[in-house]
């Protein structure tokens, strides 16, 4: 049961049309690891922090019980930090900073003690990184999940295809796989991105929810219709958590098991929006939990005559 | 099990990045009844058509349990005619000719052997249009569906109101939601709408598939993700055709039963979209059909454990 989340740990300044922070606590994997301790314990994260990082977020993620082991801090150096700014359609942003601060540098070593885990999460840094880490662990874990984004397609194809040829299970959105393919048909992305080495292929469709590709199956999972979304900010992390949480939990790494995995992440996800960063996320309790999950079997739940 | 299908009979020329059309059938009472035609008949249907429209798709129709008593033939002038043209992501199209002709001044009579209909879908057309049909049918149906356009909200925004009043389920997409409500999440747009007279509503937002509202309740139903779409044209009223084919052939209008209809409604525009115009529907088999709907459980079909 043990689980490696690998990522950021960092700050973010967000403005929304509903709201405005100064630097609260953000990263990919900070979402993840929120999401995933709901699930499964112990988490061993990976990351780099300055000497601006609280450590009273230290000691609530260590409560949680994420191992920080492998969470370097930098004593003369500050954490990443991020700002943007959202559209009113909360699905198109604008990075407005990107002080890289201690990731410019970052070298990722995996402690002795994080070997042998068995589920690995790599949230969304550069490629070369992502497979420093894959290369350090002396057993290959049972399954590797990588999330990417767009920057590193335009910037850094050649590692990003290494790396996609070392996993197991790809997270990308709309846009990215499009672009990652050069098709427009989700469909035919899919075909073509499952040939470049993932076994099975998420494209997450925002409000739209997420679709899930493997061979020849397809499965689609709905995004919980919110009536307002207050700060998207690391849904996409949480969702990652909750997914990867989930096939820990279980140690099941089946085609079905993955399809309640990506409800589970979408419920996670569901409450990551609800306010500004990883907040929700420390507030909620198994029993929100599986009241949210049972909103997700009643939005898609039918029966079915044939004709 | 008896249904009324309103709306326009057509000639459509289309342009997608994958083909191009002369003049080929369309209108939204086509492409309604026949999807309806695959689930029950007869089917009861009222438009409005010039000498050019063919003799041979009115067999065609009528072959298919279509009656086409409530069908004006206008001998002196030419069928509605409406051209557009694609773009590449096959959800915005541009409008390049609309020729009214008979539709100028469409007067629906329903005829005598029509009355006491159950089910009626009014399609798209002038709201006055729409409550001319229902005033003059002496007894209401047990269920009035009614599609709408963008169009109609922002010319005639105080018909459609009062037609509004007097319907029990709306079909519209994801903008027209928006622009129909002043709101932007679709969560808030449907609870405004549902307070001007719809009990169901049923917001379509394409490739994402579409949401029904009833009181509290939202179901979610996806669209099949499909490796190319031919020729979206057509796909809403097929929808709507398929939705209250279900409900028509089952008699039953209970939200569960909406859901079902809902599916049944994605499957037919599934097909629709395969080729130019109706020319798929004509084709399909009943197999065919209990076929993709085994896909849409296939597709959304996940076991839950609680956390």
């Amino acid at each position: 049961m043990s689980l490696i989340t690998f990522g950021s740990m960092a700050f973010d300044a967000i403005e929304t049309p509903f709201g405005k922070t100064d630097k609260i606590i953000g990263g990919s994997a900070i979402y993840a690891a929120y999401a995933a301790s709901h699930l499964v314990k112990p988490i061993y994260q990976i990351s780099i922090v300055g000497n601006d990082f609280p450590a009273e977020e230290m000691d609530e993620l260590t409560k949680r019980g994420v191992n920080l082991e492998g969470v370097e801090i930098v004593p003369d150096k500050k954490s990443f930090f991020w700002s943007g700014k959202y559209h009113l359609d909360m699905n198109t942003r604008d990075t407005l900073v990107t002080d890289l601060n201690v990731l410019a540098d970052f070298n990722p070593v995996v402690p002795e003690s994080y070997q042998r885990a068995e589920f690995l999460m790599l949230g969304n840094l550069m490629p070369l990184i992502q497979i420093s880490v894959i290369n350090q662990l002396k057993e290959r874990p049972k399954l590797i999940v990588l999330d990417t984004m767009n920057f590193w397609m335009e910037t850094a194809m050649e590692d990003l295809k290494k790396v996609l040829s070392m996993i197991d299970v790809l997270l990308v959105n709309d846009s990215e796989a499009r672009f990652l393919s050069g098709e427009f048909s989700l469909v035919r992305a899919a075909k073509k991105i499952l040939l470049m080495g993932p076994k099975y292929l998420i494209i997450k469709k925002g409000e739209h929810g997420a679709l899930l590709f493997h061979e020849s199956h397809v499965f689609f999972a709905p995004a919980l219709p919110l009536e307002d979304v207050f700060d998207p900010t690391g849904a996409g992390d949480t969702f990652a958590g909750g997914f990867i949480g989930h096939l820990a939990k279980t140690k099941n790494i089946s085609f079905d098991s993955m399809k309640t995995a990506i409800i589970v992440g979408s419920a996670m996800a569901s409450f990551c929006v609800e306010k500004f960063g990883p907040q929700r996320l420390k507030e909620i309790t198994k029993e929100d939990i599986d009241i949210r999950l049972a909103e997700f079997v009643q939005l898609v739940n039918f029966d079915i005559d044939l004709v």
